[in-house]
């Protein structure tokens, strides 16, 4: 077997002139260039991609009742970098998505409060705003790899309820202070607009802490799917709770016990005792690429890369292995890690066609790192999970297939 | 008049109860929301926004006899963040989008190399990647603004030849050293497979410490329009240097002097001498809101709010006036300052009904500071000028209509 079955250092790669991944050679033939011969399209409104290129959000999977009520996944495996186009951000309805007419759609703060405020979308723009580049999860994200066989899905099918973008919005502290908050109550109560009426009790604390109500995504106004005109943004927590299409905001004493927080995103043991609010998505981290259902076309050099977030904080390292976790090298980090906020790490992989088990493992600025699934899965009663981190393993087999296993 | 014609401080202003902005009342009419009576819509493969957002590209101007050939702006007065979707990332083209099937385009690197080396798209996907947030600015941004008459138009109409991404790519140095290029060679021609054939000599120095072959932006594969299957990627300099659909890479001694960097793209001094090679933009920075064309609907707190960015390094800080630049304020910077990539900044203003002139300048941390307009002017040959980066002046009129003007 090859040293730590391949991987390579990735700034000992960079820094030799040996060791090139030499993909290219002068001898090929010289293409056709159609396109050279005359004038391309003209500029446009607003873009669309390449007809080449074949972007799609994966398992688009509604309720067969009710075709709106479901979810579409991030092809994390297609993407590069640590954001995702709006077009690609994960979805996840309870009722579908309404198309809101921001002038009649009001923002209410009541409760525990001593000026209740009503607060039109265009009086929001002018308060003092926030941008920030954080992840937000599903709370039952890969999911699949809770059941007891491992599926033969893509990065993004199993892992893909994950998206990243820049979200710029009014920080949650002065709408609050606005209306007077009493600061003896300790939860707030928010409900969206849809039709299912998605309600959610959040920690006072945290939403005056880190809360805030979005409505620009990577620049442009939230996308219809995404809470348009306004959404509640949580970060570092699970998805559920930044209610999208948000329009109640109630403070008071204690939480809701709301659907959404008894019957699901509940932790249920094998004890049958179930945690409730275990609101802050752990650290982890996902290979991308080799990943599942890929064929590596020959042997050679590949770069290993993935993405690795923490609910807890910002990502102190990610380390790989491609022996199945019997050692470890230290990836490179190619963004700026900060709070919530996910990062890309690429590592140089030298794949003579030996079998491989590749992982990765993150560790965050508050001391976690990333548990095995053995680990992850040690206390968790057969049924729907929440909140699984475990590392994600991939199999490179002698024919260059790569495919989901448990390790 | 307001002491700095109404400019607070923004740590101040959100540390204190008082002064809120008090947009919010309870009092307002219940609104109708027909979206809660039912299901709204389901999931899809890829996004578009709200039909209630009105978001295009501004100023499509394509040559009268070729409409292929010309230029769109980024609506900046309608994002916010710092980053710039994909679908409304402004373009420049010199004979239109040539739709390339990634399997018929070569990269070919060649000239003063040992080996010269020719790669397909899908060899370079598999080297080491990069991902970094970095703006592109056109060298003619904001040209209407060297006119002698100031144009009445909006932030994005004036200086929306720039945008921002974050984008992933190969660093050149690596596919150069495995080409083998000679060291005392000092230059690249970089060749684009449009019909156009658009080429830039490049220092070979620049190429090798910062250019790469970008693949991804903002995460998805680059679109048609931003040089779709790869481009080359200059960070900091004119935009016309980062050649897109990439197809040729010639290194030698000297530079071409190509169409585009003699009768183009260089800066024409009073005496009649020019300047070639200016290749990096300048500081600079745009307040965003208010801005050209704008109405102000009443008397209130306001958040000023832009953009700054510099070719020479980081941005270091921005300040604000409101008085002409009689008095100024610094500003908050509200995203991760970096390299050759843009800063959200902001600070909250009074305006009690009064005429004011909005203006922001940046400082790089090359330790430039951007020129008012007099001083970017004074030694500017009339015709067609490039590398403005003077102060933008905003006029606030007593209606509350914003006003481009010249300081």
């Amino acid at each position: 077997m090859l040293p730590k079955n391949g991987l390579l250092d990735r700034r000992a790669f960079l820094a030799g002139s040996a060791g090139l991944v030499s993909a290219a050679v002068w001898a090929v033939p010289k293409p056709n260039e159609p396109w050279r011969s005359g004038a391309g399209r003209p500029m446009s409104p607003y873009g669309a991609p390449s007809q080449f290129v074949a972007l799609e959000r994966l398992q688009i999977i509604g309720h067969p009742l009710a075709p709106e009520a479901g979810a579409s996944s991030t092809p994390l495996e297609q993407l590069n970098g640590t954001l995702t186009p709006n077009s690609l951000h994960f979805e996840r309805h309870h009722s579908g998505i309404p198309d809101i007419d921001p002038r009649q759609h009001r923002l209410e703060i009541f409760g525990n409060v001593k000026r209740p405020l009503s607060f039109r979308y265009e009086d929001l723009s002018r308060y003092p705003l926030l941008s920030k580049i954080l992840f937000i999860e599903c709370s039952g994200n890969s999911y699949a790899n809770t059941l007891p066989k491992p599926m033969d899905q893509s990065a993004g099918e199993l892992n893909g309820l994950f998206s990243c973008a820049e979200w710029t919005g009014v920080p949650l502290r002065v709408l609050l202070e606005e209306a007077g908050y009493d600061p003896e109550s300790d939860w707030v109560v928010a409900e969206g607009a849809d039709a299912s009426g998605m309600n959610r009790s959040v920690p006072l604390d945290l939403v005056i802490e880190e809360g805030m109500v979005a409505l620009y995504q990577n620049g442009e106004p939230l996308r219809g799917e995404q809470g348009y005109p306004m959404r509640l943004l949580v970060p570092g927590c699970e998805g559920n709770l930044s209610i999208k299409w948000l329009r109640k905001l109630e403070v008071r004493k204690g939480p809701a016990h709301t659907r959404e927080e008894t019957s699901k995103y509940t932790d249920l043991s094998k004890d049958g005792r179930a945690r409730q609010f275990s609101l802050r998505m752990g650290v982890k981290s996902v290979i991308t690429a080799p990943s599942g259902k890929m064929v590596l076309p020959n042997h050679g050099i590949y770069e290993i890369s993935g993405l690795a977030w923490s609910g807890h904080g910002a990502i102190e390292s990610v380390e790989i292995s491609a022996d199945s976790g019997r050692s470890w090298v230290s990836a490179e980090i190619q963004s700026q890690p900060g709070e919530h906020r996910p990062v890309r790490f690429r590592l140089p992989w030298k794949w003579a066609g030996q079998t491989a088990v590749l992982q990765s493992r993150a560790y965050d600025s508050s001391g976690n790192r990333q548990p095995t699934r053995a680990i992850a899965m040690a206390d968790v009663a057969p049924g729907l999970t929440y909140h699984y981190n475990g590392i994600q393993s991939w199999q490179v087999e002698p024919t260059g297939r790569v495919r989901n296993v448990y390790r």
